[in-house]
């Protein structure tokens, strides 16, 4: 019977980066959950590119991004020649590594018509490239 | 018809950490699952916290679980200059870093009652900090 | 009454790799779920294994997956001397290093009866061992 009231939603979102670096959506993402009024459930954000992730971080202190962004171009460096894929610029290649590194997708459940994000978690689009991109990412929420 | 039967069980999950390092938690999350009876399903577990992440890895020899911390320890170190963020310990940053290489949430299917688990797979709680830490996690599962 | 039509499939893959790299699953993993006929749902892939992992990432230059391979092998080196546990061989740490840092699970929504997979993006199975292997990746589909 509980199961009856069983259903998901969907959606597609767009965001338009400006600079490379970690970009806050929490609002957004919450915002869209929040507005399909599940009172439990299970929300998925799939990143649809390979030169952008999704990172869940701190999101009080400003210098965590700082470091963040400092220590991935730091192990996954630009450089003129370590790389033999290099026709898309040189930000492409440590744009991929960096998304390997990190994630393209995220599934958080919602309980008691809440994100279980923790009091200092925010949800983040790592953008590793340098020019302005438009950023789309998919929504799943399934529950009841 | 099927759907019907269809539900969710949701959890928080209080684990006191007592040192760094890798802490199996595979026996705790699977009796919370099996517990709630499903044939099949989908199990999330969600860590609500940025210096402190989730792991699969293997839970036969120990030296595994050494290797992956030396690994973890020098790919993100701690260092007294490198970081813009230190007001929290110099073992603050390179936990934020750990997580961020690691991560935030597992998925698991459960299948014929059980847990996919491979053999030799374990769930462990990464603990990046260096004191006690009382550590909670989100259990979400839907299924029938 | 949406929520009457809710359904799971789940399944186990097997595959066999022959060498060490990033080998693309992208055609069997959506074979399968197109086959189930869901109209919205949650795809999740699990790796029942810790020395090779599941990646997502750019399916159109091969150098990326050159680059990609060249690079987790320089971050989390084979090494004579630098691991307690090496009586599995010489790439077996590196592997558990190198799964570490990627993936042991995805979860992909399936919108309008397509998984929503950006245009550049394929699902990988990356194989850090040296022999051949023969793998299992467990399968689960929820949604209607």
């Amino acid at each position: 019977m509980m199961g009856c009231d069983m259903r998901q939603a969907t959606s597609l979102l767009s965001i338009n980066t400006t600079r490379p670096g970690l970009l806050e959506i929490t609002d957004q993402i919450s915002a869209w959950a929040h507005a399909q009024n599940f009172r439990a459930g299970l929300l998925t954000i799939f990143c649809r590119h390979t030169s952008v992730s999704l990172l869940i971080q701190e999101n009080a202190a400003r210098e965590v991004r700082d470091d963040l962004e400092t220590f991935f171009a730091r192990i996954a460096p630009e450089d003129p020649v370590a790389y033999s894929h290099d026709d898309e610029g040189a930000d492409d290649m440590p744009a991929h590594l960096r998304a390997a590194l990190t994630q393209v997708q995220l599934t958080i459940p919602l309980i008691e018509g809440q994100l279980v994000l923790g009091t200092w978690q925010g949800i983040y689009l790592f953008e590793h490239r340098r020019r302005p991109h438009a950023r789309t990412l998919a929504l799943h929420l399934i529950g009841e």
